[in-house]
């Protein structure tokens, strides 16, 4: 007899389920923050995938505000792709929800880091480094050039994305070497930034993208919503399964 | 303005027409090997894709003996995914007819390379390796372990898959680091071999498998038939582009 | 001006300091693990290595139930690769240590995580995954084979290693893709492991090992303590240097 | 009995047995390369390495118009590392010299390519890919960011480099993914480029680094001649050894 196949898991449903997660700090003190994004920065994201994605999403909103930061068993359970932004508030986000978005990762949910969320407890604790970068918020020219235009994650972006004015994120990142490198950014000031990767951790498809800020209305740009879009879409599991253990296997158990 | 999208070459079809190639020399002379494929490798490779994926797929085969090895521009250009058989005539493959192949795995044909194909002209050419190995043909069971259960080539795959009899291929292999190693083999003689290997090379994924042998009905087992059916789809283009060549690109092109 | 080079650290010494870290349980309770290893694991580890590398190390060892573990700040700081031995305390060890590796990884010391130290919290930590796998003890023979010969750790060793008794560790092993994989075993049962894999983490090798055991005479084995001691050379650090925060950079701070 | 170690072949020397090969066209025809480069681009590039390696090196030059483009067989046997500079003459390196260099890097030999060799045809051919590129020559100020600080590559080098005039190359670079991104350089006019690259073939290094060019005084630069210098240490084999073949292994050959 053969073995089992390893898919034994339940198989997610055609349409992605999305929660985008936000820290929701700054729209709520900063005036112009607001401005630029009056439903937050969760807000304009969630906006954009709805935008793009149609009915091949079904998408909801949480933050660091709600209980359990809005992210309890029953919203992850029912959540395929998880997209992850914060910035001073790192700190609070409860170690309780950051093991659990972490198990549900390595199960097969996909996580989608978003900007400043490289310093964020969840992304640090999957790639196991500091995640350090150089930075400047002088509102410079970014250009964000596809490097792997065979990508899922880049099909039908701008090659390059100019956004006109952004904060700088420069070399050296420290991040374990991606598993794909999609796309570098190139700011006035000359630096340049890895600032779109991947990874996979478990079952887990796993992709940062730097563009976008709260000073800037970067999640308003088209091609930036339609990186999103993609990462969306590659991320989205094909099957959720919680990881095995390590089972004692008998000798010639597989025949 | 923006820089044009990446992915203006033409979009291939829903349908993914495949192309199996049979070296079809084994299969002539020797009645052994005629009577476990009467209808070649080619054929038994041929009818396992059209068996699994139906619809979805459209099946031909083509052959060293034919003009051009079947392998025509015509043929190449309306090839979604080539499948390539070869063991004692690479060096009758003519070398135009590599190029032609080569380009189009560049453009972003998928390619499968099979078994003994390992020695065959098109994947030296495209790995720049010697692909050697060590082998024993005394009819072993083999075992094929899945170590990256989420790649979608893995998908509805015993693991292990069990093989009762095979030729050895063994470690060390000389290739290239795969991009991603899905599978690997063990012999009941004990050794190991990286059998399924994923490459990209230009616009074109490249999917090495080496279960399957003139001697051994391996091509009509179930779960092979299925690693095949996989590989066809994940190797299938998402749109055909030439290479570009390398375009002058005056100051501020894209602005 | 030119920005200043990225080796501002402190350098290392030519002689590689290293400390063999040993759960040291099995060999105080078991009488027949003691008769294997009347010094301890970590015993038998650091001999093979001082017996391999004379002068070119110096070894020292600590143990679990030493205060901080034997790992104290003046330890780590005077430690240029750690080797990790555990097995059934792994919850035992303290958090705060396992933090004070995981910043001396990161900050350039090399370390060789040993056989069921697959699970303990500091490789953990390190891959941001469960590094769960299959296993059985029953004595098998396993065979460890080269698949990357041109791997500084597998100099001058042994293609394949043989090792008469052993436990058996199996795929799928939830570790994050290596980037070098230098050795994959085999098991008489018919099983395969990744068993020789490498990663870096900020200025830090990682080697992962997984012969050894404390039912079996591994770290007798003249192959494997080749290997151990070819480890402890390549994570050796060219430079020990604490991670740098992300300074913000004024435009043109590098002119 | 234990298999034989895999390190069979001879061993190279402790001093690097340099050859600097240079197409040697440009500065023959052009006096204001020949103003620049009056030993040749050749004659600078192995200054350089002389200067900054002493003793540790023996370097010499070999060009284009030599018999056998000065790669006699006996050339490239007394050669551990080779530098490869070419830009308008890559169709008239005889294939056979290519086959030898080839087949060279299998066996060890290390191999860095520069510049415009990026479409030469022995990096083509170990790489499988066409090396496409964009690029400008308007003399505009290339940043060379390393992204990987702990690569023996970038050792001692400033972090940008500074350079002042060069041709500018961007992405897409129509190359594999490489084994090590150690550079990526950014230049006034926006582009981005992974212009510092290594990849393994065989048993040999290859390293492609993209700053330098007839039209600029670039081999004079103190980093780029660190960065070469480094190259050189790096790629020198640590045995060299022609390819095994593929030897028919019997049931037990190393038992």
């Amino acid at each position: 007899m053969f073995g089992s196949p390893p898919d034994s898991g339940s198989r997610v449903s055609e349409i992605v389920r999305v929660t985008v997660w936000g820290e929701n700090v700054h729209e709520r003190t900063e005036p112009e923050v607001r401005a630029l994004y009056p439903e937050g920065l969760h807000g304009a994201i969630a906006a954009g995938l709805s935008e793009l994605l149609g009915d091949r999403v079904r998408v909801r909103t949480a933050t660091l505000q709600e209980p359990e930061h809005g992210l309890t068993k029953e919203v992850i359970d029912d959540t395929d792709v998880l997209t992850w932004w914060g910035h001073i508030a790192h700190e609070e986000v409860d170690d309780a929800v950051v093991a659990r978005v972490h198990d549900a990762v390595l199960g097969g949910m996909g996580l989608l880091v978003l900007h400043s969320g490289h310093y964020s407890k969840i992304l640090r604790r999957l790639l196991g480094t500091t995640c350090d970068l150089r930075w400047r918020n002088e509102g410079e020219r970014e250009l964000v050039w596809t490097v792997e235009p065979l990508h899922p994650i880049a099909e039908g972006v701008s090659n390059p994305i100019v956004i006109e004015a952004q904060e700088m994120y420069s070399e050296p990142f420290a991040i374990p070497a991606p598993e794909a490198l999609v796309f570098i950014s190139s700011f006035a000031g000359g630096e340049v930034f890895r600032g779109g990767c991947t990874w996979t951790r478990g079952n887990g498809r796993i992709f940062y993208f730097s563009p976008g800020d709260q000073d800037y209305p970067v999640y308003h740009h088209q091609d930036i919503k339609r990186v999103l879009a993609n990462g969306v879409q590659w991320a989205a599991p094909r099957l959720r399964q919680a990881p095995e253990g390590s089972p004692e296997s008998p000798l010639g158990w597989f025949e």
